[in-house]
Formats: structure tokens, C-alpha cells, sequence
């Protein structure tokens, strides 16, 4: 476990930091009042495609893409990467700048790693130069998705095509105008074993019989422009040459997918958390109450020194993560992740709510990204697996002394 | 403390049970696509106005309006009115049927107390029939209104009229097309003592110089069609005799108003609570994962079983509030009102987002009202003051042993 | 739920307040010094029978015992009992004082409520005149006693006798030199239906073939002079008539010490806490740090008003609960008894550890009672059912809506 | 932040762990015996001096002396020494077997860097080579502590000696019998700057006018044969030159010695959770209730699953904490001290509480260390600084930015 960063990441770190002060900070209230005030909340406002050159002239772009799929992106590590997307996790749409915005980031990977050569050359181009945007169909309404196997979406073999039919939903970025392809996980063969029935198959949005039906609120959040649809299958559809690696390989796909997404969401929650602290420490020192400022009275105090204890015990444990997936890879690695999908969520919500409460009804409000940062924490704590899953799965490897020397 | 209910409040409770549910809960649903598909947010949607008709027609009408002011209301006590606000409390929108809901309650039971006869002709007979609705002016962005003595608003004393200058937000209920009248509180005279610089007076919302800003969001929701509002104030003249009570007595009318406030948000998060408990209860007998309902897991067990002693706690907690505060009056009982604000919205805050990760995506989706209930609780630990204050005073009182006894 | 106190209650509790201000609190410290200088840590100090002798003539007697016992007893309901069981609960000694410490307490009312008229001539009227101590031998080395099915000790019917063989520890009181009857659970007959294998039984603890092995510690404390013992069982003969109420109905015998034996650890639990509360106020007037007393830091009330806080709902939570056992009996209140188990523990362990912290170093001494209370509190949380038993059974009960309107 | 360990360490780590598997383990229960049976329980069992003969042989002697006072210790960083030090934190005793116990380290310490080669001759050295053991006297009844500018114990320069008067307690190390030699604070100059009052002497336990009052019991634990003592100093003469560093030099010696001491606690507590975790993943799997073994439950499953989370994080943040005192010195790395000493104590707290619950009544039995290091942990909150006062000094300087970088 070795945290130091070359001076590759160094240099990084620092254009990031600056292109976070001198382009996205200053805007960041003003991109969000151009989302509110759009007559269509899905359209991503034009301003995000100046940032996109400019991130793309500056080398900060693909920032998440290791190294096996030179030359595209910037070769990181997981390790290297976290820094990098903690900072960007500190504004709501800045991943996106820098084509880092989830869940590209794993619809990438997955067609990097696992798509045939017309797949990549029709998908993975477009959205790696950040030209279209996609969606991952997985959660369905009627059955409890946090176990996988019982996802009921039917991908049927007709011979010269797939034929769709399912109902999902939260199926995030597919409610965004520039969102043009799907992948959706769905059951090829339900008489297989159980961990065989399910594929994975690339769909575009515009196929006839896909139906984006409604926006689905997370906490009370759209979360426009990007949105999580609730998408409706009917008789869709799709070449065979559209499936993702082979039929019965659903679950193979998403366990590479899972890691890297798993990671990436804590390092933007921790810096949520970081900026919530960053912006508690400012406030208390100007907010007057009973006499003198907030910043004096031990209780607020004591608030604080918990954030920061919290919130670096949650970003060490997302280094120590990293480093182990780098180098042991992300199975034998999956103690580790399951142990940050846990922390840092939860640490997320308990630091971004003790921020709220610190600055009063102005924490509640729309002027400050702490509630809806709040929001994005909370949702994730059920996204990618609910906390209870990577418990019962950690739970278990622990007492079976799995993955024990990690 | 006898907490049996009488004859008389047994009976309105069946009426009200009754009245939920053949009235309120098969619209429930209904009513919230209303208000999300208007065209103009802030209307309150026709329904309501039969609803009322309705809940008048049986006498399910001003129940939370002590006997002081029999004709008017049920001439309920605290301890009585409880298991009705909390049945109320399940319905976001449901306390408006009865014309019960805040801050219209703490406006009437002000003017109701301290007002003139003119001003009750006025203001005080429109809201007692639920023809108008109002709002209550007070907390204030520039500065930490917790500490109440801080707000600055200028009520100044122009000889045969007052001049108003200030900004406040957070005025709940503002936003509402039907609102007609602000009860505002600013300073008379700074150079008084503390506690005597502010008072209290009635502003009808559409004096010249009263702009509503902009609708405030309370933790990602706008809380259409009631809203909470930023106005501001500038060389806004009323009338003298719109004063309540009298020049730097708006602490004293404060108190009057916040006492039954408190007590009825927290009845009020018992029922969203208790609602959550029961949704979840429901859910987990219904929903499969790893091979068998949710229900045969020990931790959902040991969930639901913490639910349930926390609601059942915070519940009886608030009903020795309610019997003390009716033989004791507000300010004995202090106390006790500060430990049931301190506990129930906590409480609240942790049953619903409790029932929120049990139900997974759906807890986060508007299909339940889980989300928007736990905004709700989430906010009502700022106000009415934050739990901090609460803690404060309750902490020294128990140190000095003032009120020791009940 | 009528939590109002009889004049008849009341007068007993204005006694047993002033046997408590003028025969107890003053001699504490000197009580617990005779033991811990003892001789014969066993051997209860001699100052106790002047004290039992005391009480007696006062009718602070056998509190405990229902009114189906009398004249033996107060006749008190629980409710009744409970803030006398509460106030009692202050000083770790003073349950024996009036005859109403566990484990006699349930080994009475086993006895009265199962025994035949040998059985309470011979073991019942000198436990209830405070001339004999018991103990009851429940809980096993070597299985999860949790699960009462577990239990192995055997009670072989011989015929003419019956013969048991087996390990039981953490048998409280049975360390103690003025034990002499123990009741032993234990199987009868491994073949019958689960419920229906097991037995209880009256042996005296000079059998021969009962060893007392050792004193178990219960968190550090061996809690002399009464003691928690390791007793072994090697082909004891006890005849056949000490067998209770039947063979096996050792579960039906349990289940009726059960409900009391939970809720009067509850109610002195309270007890404890309330009295590590009013210490912590005390104490934080006068210890000054940092150039004020405690009292004057926020973070300080803040612990304060959350003690208040969590004390009196454990404590009206407790008063339901026996108010339903009262009026419904313990079968039907089975749901609240569970929550009080669940909850009363808990915050005795979280009240006083927050009194510890602010009582500095003499918190964790001998000096005061905290961390022998803390001892107490905590091992409740694992005797007469851990809480994960409580919740799993009060989880499943709601679900299947079970005992709902209580 | 290189995590990774050189060979020499790797080497350290793997002697000491066979070292611990082989001399300390098997023998753990025998010790503990040794100790509760001995007829003088301030005496350390003669096995002691042959397990120290072996360490010593084997160079695992005075393993946390760094490197500045080579050839005395091995010569450690911080961040080398934190692997060994955590376990030698898993057995209670096992830290004197390498001569790495407190308070000796800190002692030892404080006079390898502020003792005059007279006082390191005649002190140091018995201490290096484990004859001799010390103590520190600082805490006194009197006054709070925790700001040690309260501390009262005057030393008062007579011209041609110091003269001592005061009283101390929870002088750790005092009671047993092969403590020799004591550092006391106390107050030189009461009229001095209030950080420059302050001064630490040196005074042999056997000077007239020093009595060891009596054992402190620490939550129930007297700790033989180590022991907390209370001493009092009765006009107590001293020679001038057993002075510590000069006249009011006190809180600099302090400051020396408490950060080291701090990390030490954390990385021990560290290893105390640890091995909770690991027997309790043991326990599990053998222990069978309501028809499975322990290890199925979902709720146990979740719990062993934040146990190892909070283990990980606490260890990872004391990993970072002894790196930035290597490479910034204590004064600059004072944020991620205190963060440690915040965190690393409560982690154990719960850990181990929760491993005593899973274990039942065998988890507050004396058959195994579960209560005894849940009691070590405990104190740790209020031993060298409690919770608040380095939350008060983290909140604060976070809020002023001091540190932020590291």
C-alpha cells in the first residue's frame, strides 16, 4: 500500500484542481439555475460542450479508463484515478466535463472489455469522445433487484434476433436527449442454472418498442438533465450481433462493471462529503448565534472533528480499495469494495446531514448542493446493491476466512 | 397522566379513521398526480374544496382549536387532539381537510388570543372557515434565526401607520394562491432589551411593496401547491391597529403560537412514522430475495422491531407533553416540549429512512410518499427552532432543576 | 392507560423514598465497603437483616408480589409496582432490603403460582419472610441458551426419584452462603415434541452431586455477595414431588416468571439511569474546565437533554408495558414486554456510559456507582433473552400482525 | 503515504507473530490465573522475567523506541512500529514481555529526551533493560484534568530541593511492586503564564511523605498486577536536579510524551478489535440456535461486517497518523493524533461490545478477554485527554485551517 502519487497523478491533481476553480466553480451556480429554468429539463445546457473541449484540450478527459485501453483515456490506475474523481465528485455535473460521469464510465468498460469490434465501433467511439450518452437498464419495479437472479426481463433467442420484454426502471441517463444506447440485462434461458439465465444486450433507445415511460424522482430529485427513466420493452427488437459477450454471461458482464462503478461512486461521495465539510468550517466561523459565532460552541466543534474523522477514515479505506484492486484484481479485491460500498455512502449521508443541520434552513434550500448531494448519497446506499447485500456477502467471506490477508 | 381517550374523542376518532379511509387514502394518489400535472404549481387543486365541505359536514372540522374558543373547533385538549393529528399526519395533504394544518393553526390560535375584534373579524373568521389561507413571517436568511433575537426585519413605527423593510424566507404556505395574509415578525425597537425589541403584526400579501421572490426548496421539494416562500419587504405600510398585542411583545406572542406548533409536528411525524412501519411490515412479507420473503431475515426483523420501539416511545413521550402542557400550562411544561422536538423528528427521520432501504428503489421513487415524508421530518429539526436549541435550553434546565418534577 | 398513581401507591412510595433518604443512600458507601473487605465475600453483611428487619415493619415488604398472594405481599399491580421497583433500582443492594430482588423474586412467584403446598411450606414462606436465598439454574456452558430449546441438562425420571446431571452457569445467587434452594430446568423427556422436553425442578443446593465450581464475572464484577455461580450437576437424586408443575411444562413454568422478571429489570434499570442523570447535573455544576463549569458547554447539555430524553421514554414505554401486562396479561402484552427488553437495557448502557465520560476518571472508579450500573445494564442486555431474541420475536409478531393494537 | 513495510520490518512482524504463537498465546489463561490466585496481587508472576529473557534474545525488545536513541530499542518509525504494536495489543500482558508497556515507554521516553545523564543513568537504564518499572503521576481527583492547566500538586522550590504536596490518582503502574520511580506534574509557579506553571519531577516511590493510598479501579478492573494507584504527597523532598527539563517546562515534557503514547493506545485497541473480530468469526460458525449455526443470520452476518469496516478505518487512520508524525514531526501531525485518539478508542468500544453480545454470557465471563479489553477501551476515552477535549482542539483547528494540508 504505497499512497504517494507519481508526479504523472501530481500533475493531474493540479490541472484539475485548477480547471475546477477557474471553470466549473464560478459557473456552478448558474449551470444549475439554466437546468431549472430550461423548457426541457432533459436537455444537458449547451454550456457543458465548452467544457467538454476544453477539458478534452487540457488531457482531462476519459480520466477514468485504465491503462488496457490505451490510447484512449488516461491510462490511471484505480489508485491514481481516486483523487482525481473525488475532486470532480465536489460538483454535481463536473464528472461529466471530463467524460467521467457514471454510468458511461461502466457502459464503456463493458463494451471496452467485453464488445465485439462493430460494437465498439458504433458505441464505444461516440461515447468516448463524449458525442452520445448511455443508459444501463438492470433494476426492475416488480422484483427485489438487490438479488440479481431474480431480474425478469426476457431477451428471447428468435433465431435471427433478440425479442425484448420487460419493465425497468431507474435506469439512469436515459431520460437525457443525448442518451441513444441502452444495455439491459435481461433472462436469455430461465431453465439454466441459476447464475447462467441472465445476458446482457445493447439496445438502442430509439428502437421501436422501447418506451421511455416516466422520470423516476430519487428523493425527491429529478436530477435533470440526466434522469433515471423508467423504460418500458414491448416485442423489442435487436440484431443478434447486439449481445454483449454471450448468452448466459449477464453476470460476468456486471461483476465488471460493478468494482470500478462501486469504487468510483465513493470517491465522489467522499468528496461531497469533503466540500460539506469544506463549506461547514467557513460557515460557522461567519454565522453569529447567542452571541458568538457558531464556530465557538464545543458542540459544533465536536460536529466537525467527527466529519473530518469520518470522512478520511471513508477516503483511506477507498485508497486502500483501490491499491488492492490494482494489484490483486477486483475479485479477489472484493472484500475491500464491498467494505467501501458500505462506508462510504453511509458516511456521505451522516457528514452532508450534520452539514445541514449546521447551516440551518439555508442547508435545507436549493442555494447550496448539500441537499441533493444528500439525495445522491442516500440512493446510492440502495444503487449498485443495497448496503445489506455487501454486508451479508462481507459477512460471510469473513467468518469463511476468505480474502482474510488483504 | 391518564392517557385513556373519552367517549367523545373515541368517537371522533372513528369518525376521522373512517373519514381517511373512504375519503382520503383511495385519492391519495390522485391527488399528488394533480398537483404534479397542474399547470400552475401553486393552486391547490378543486378537491380539496368538497374534501372540506365533507370533513365540515361531520364536524371533523378545526380540531385542533381548544375550548377557549368554543364555538369555534372541537374544544379538544392536547391530550385529546393527539391520536387525531397523528392520524392526520399519515396524508401529507390531510390536515387541510380539516382544516388543521400549519402554520394556518398557530395564525389562528394567534389571533384568536391576541388579536382585536377586528382583527378576528378580519382574518380570524376567513381561516376558521377555511376560506383564505396564511402564512407566518419569520426566519430570515442574513441571519441565524435560531438565536431569535437576531432577526432584523425594521417594523417602524411611522406615527399613524408601520413601515416594514426585511427579508425573510422559509414562510411556509406563502407560495399558495389561497394565502391572503402574513403575520410578520420584526424589530420595533432595537434599543429595547432583548427580548422586547420585536413584535408581531398582520400584513395581507398583497400590501404594495410585499414581493414573493421565489418558492424555497425544503430538502429537494417545493411542497406544492402550499410552498414556502422568500418575500421580501420593502417600505411595506400597514395600519397600526394590524399589530398584535402590542409594540415588543412578539416574543410573548411567539411563545403563545410555539408550544402547540411543536407539539403538533411531532403527532403529526408519529403518523408518518407509525405509516412507514406499516408499508414496510406490508413489504417485506410481499418481497423475495435470496430465496424467501424479506420477512424471514433477523435483520429486517431486528428493523422493524426498532421502528416500532421507537415510534411507540416518541408516541407516549408526546402524550405526557400533550396531558402536561393541559394541566400545566405551555410554560411549565417547557420541558417537555423541548424533549418531544428534540425526539420526534429524529425519530421520524430514522423509521422512514429505515423503511426507505427496505423497500429499496421504490422507498426513493414518488410512488410512496416515504421520501417526501422523511424531507418533511428532515426539516422540522430546524424548525421551530433546531435540536440544538432544544438541547440547550432543556440541558441547563435539568442542571439548574426547573421543572424537575413532571 | 391510566398512568395516575392511587393514594395508596403514592403513600408507599413517599415510604420507601424516605427509608431510601434516611436508611439507604447514607450507608451505601459504607455497604459496599463491608463487602469488598469481607472476609468471606459471600457472606451478605450483617447490617442487612437490621435493615430487612426495618423495612418489614414498615410494610416495605415483598413489594413485588401480586395481589393473587396475598396477605403475602403489597397486592400491587405492575404498574403500581414500577416506580418503586424504579427507585429501588438507585442502589445496587437495596431490592433485598424489602424482599424484592431478583432472582427470589421470580422463584417466588414460580412457587406460588406452580407449587404444590409442600413445596410452599417448605421453600416458599421462609423466601417470602427473607430467610433463604434461591437461584435459578437456567443458562448452560456449553449451549446458545438464547434458544431455551437448547438446554441439556438432564432430569431423568427413576422412578422413585429423579436424577439430573449437567452444567449451568451464570446461576445468580447461588454463590451467595444464605442460598439454599436452586430451581434447575433441565430435560425430561429429549423425545418430545420441542417444546414439551423440558422440566423444572426444586433442588436444594446441599444435594449431594451439586458442586458450586466458581464465581462467574458479569463484566468485570463478580457482584458480591450475591454472585453469579458455575454449578455442576453430577447424578443429583431430588425427589420426585420437588418436580414443578409437571413434566414437561418447563417452558409454560418459564414463561411465567418471564414477563415480571423482564419488566422489574427494566424498571430498576431505569432507576440506574436516572440516577447516573441526576449525578451528571450535579456534577457539571461544579467541575470547571477551560475556565467555566461543564454545565456551561453546549456539547454538555446536549448529552444532558438526550439522557432526559431517552430515560423517560424507556420509562413511560415501561409503564405501558405494565400497564397492558395489568389489564391484558403477560401473553397478550408479549409485543410491548419484548420492546421494553429491547429498549430499556440499551439506554441504560448508553445513559450511564455518557455519565461515565462526564464524570472523568472517577466515572470509571469505585468511587461512584456508574461502572458497576453499566456492569448491570449490560449484562441485562444478554439475560432473560438477548435483544436479538426480543427482535426477532417483536419483528415477527408485527409482521404478522400480531397483538397490533396494543 | 507508503503503507508498505521494509524487509527489516517484515521480518519484526513475522518474529513477533510466531513469537506470539508460540510463548504468549498458550500460556495466555495460565497467566491470568496465576495472577487472580496469587496471594499478593501486586506482584508479576515470576513467568514474566523468563518471557522477557526470551524476547530480549530475540531482539524484540523495546521495539517502539525510535531510531534517535539507537543502540537503545530497534530503531522504528512510527509507521514500523504500528503492525507490532497492534499485536502485542491483542494479549493484555504481552507488551511488558517486550518491554513496550505503558506508562514505561512514555517514561522511558521522556527521559531519553529531556533527562540530564545523571537521571538517565541512575533511571533510564533499569527501564531499558526492564528491571524496574515507573509510573506517572498527572490526574488528580481534585480538579478536571482534562485541561491540565487545573492541576494542583504544587512543587515548590525550597532553594536546595523541590518539596511535594498533592494528590494523584489513577497513577498507573504505581501499585505494583517493581515500580520504582515516578514522573509527577505539578505547579512550580501558580502565578506564571498559565502554560508555563507547570514543571514534571522525578521522585523514587520510596521517598518519605509518598503513600500509595489504595488501587483505582478502572470500570470494575483493578488491573493487577499493574494497578491505578491514588498517591498522596505529603511534603515530599526531592533533590533539585531530579527537575525534568527546567521550571515550567511541564506541558513542554507532556506534549513529548503524548503524542507517541496516544498512537500507542490507538495501534493496541486496534489489535484488541481485531481479535474480537477474529473470535467472534469463530464463534459463529460452531454455535447453533433456532436450527442453524450463528454464522447464517443475516443480522450477525451485517455485524461482522461493520466490525470489520470500523477495524480497518480506525487502522488505516493510525497508519496515516504515524506516517505524518515520521515525516512532520507530533506538532504538525496534532489533527491526525487527535482524530486517532477520537476514533481508534470508540471503534474498540463498539467492536468488542458487539463481539460480547454475539458470545452471550461467555462474552462477560472472565473465560475470555472480551470485558477486560472492552473495560481497557473504555478508559482509553478519558485516559490522555478525553473524547471532547481533542474533538474541541480538532474542530477547532479545522475550522481556522490549521493543518489542513496533511
Amino acid at each position: 500500500m504505497n499512497f504517494d502519487h507519481s508526479s504523472k497523478v501530481q500533475d493531474l491533481m493540479a490541472k484539475l484542481s485548477t480547471f475546477m476553480d477557474t471553470e466549473i466553480y464560478p459557473i456552478e451556480e448558474h449551470y444549475h439555475n439554466l437546468v431549472a429554468s430550461s423548457t426541457d429539463r432533459w436537455q444537458t445546457p449547451q454550456l457543458m460542450e465548452a467544457l467538454k473541449d476544453k477539458a478534452k484540450a487540457q488531457g482531462l478527459w476519459n480520466l477514468f479508463l485504465p491503462k488496457e485501453y490505451l490510447p484512449h483515456g488516461a491510462g490511471l490506475t484505480n489508485l491514481e484515478y481516486a483523487p482525481l474523481c473525488e475532486l470532480m465528485g465536489t460538483v454535481m455535473f463536473s464528472s461529466e466535463v471530463f467524460n467521467c460521469s457514471a454510468p458511461d464510465t461502466g457502459n464503456m468498460e463493458v463494451i471496452a472489455k467485453y464488445g465485439t469490434q462493430a460494437q465498439k465501433d458504433k458505441w464505444l467511439l461516440p461515447l468516448l469522445n463524449g458525442e452520445i450518452r448511455s443508459a444501463f437498464a438492470m433494476t426492475e419495479p416488480e422484483v427485489a433487484s438487490s438479488d440479481a437472479t431474480n431480474i425478469e426481463t426476457s431477451i428471447e433467442n428468435k433465431g435471427d434476433h433478440y425479442q425484448i420484454n420487460g419493465r425497468k426502471w431507474y435506469t439512469s441517463g436515459a431520460m437525457n436527449n443525448n442518451c441513444k444506447i441502452l444495455i439491459v440485462m435481461g433472462k436469455t434461458d430461465p431453465s439454466a442454472a441459476r447464475h447462467e439465465q441472465q445476458s446482457q444486450i445493447l439496445v438502442p433507445l430509439n428502437t421501436p418498442g422501447v418506451t421511455v415511460v416516466r422520470p423516476m424522482a430519487a428523493m425527491g430529485y429529478l436530477d435533470e438533465p440526466i434522469g433515471h427513466a423508467e423504460v418500458l420493452f414491448e416485442n423489442v427488437k435487436v440484431p443478434k450481433e447486439n449481445l454483449v459477450l454471450g448468452e448466459g454471461r449477464g453476470f460476468e458482464v456486471a461483476q465488471g462493471r460493478l468494482g470500478p462503478g462501486r469504487i468510483h461512486h465513493c470517491m465522489r461521495l467522499i468528496g461531497c462529503a469533503q466540500r460539506a465539510l469544506d463549506m461547514t468550517c467557513e460557515r460557522v466561523e461567519n454565522r453569529i448565534a447567542f452571541g458568538q459565532p457558531l464556530s465557538k460552541q464545543q458542540s459544533v466543534r465536536e460536529s466537525i472533528a467527527q466529519m473530518y474523522c469520518k470522512i478520511e477514515q471513508a477516503r483511506l479505506l477507498t485508497l486502500k480499495a483501490a491499491d488492492n484492486m490494482d494489484n490483486y484484481g477486483n475479485k479477489v479485491a472484493k472484500n475491500i469494495i464491498a467494505a467501501i460500498k458500505i462506508v462510504a455512502p453511509k458516511m456521505a449521508c451522516e457528514v452532508i446531514d450534520e452539514a445541514i443541520q449546521i447551516h440551518g434552513a439555508l442547508g435545507t434550500s436549493q442555494d447550496t448542493i448539500l441537499s441533493a448531494t444528500l439525495a445522491y448519497a442516500r440512493t446510492i446506499r440502495l444503487a449498485d446493491g443495497p448496503d445489506q447485500v455487501h454486508m451479508m456477502q462481507l459477512g460471510k467471506n469473513l467468518v469463511l476466512g476468505r480474502n482474510k490477508k488483504l
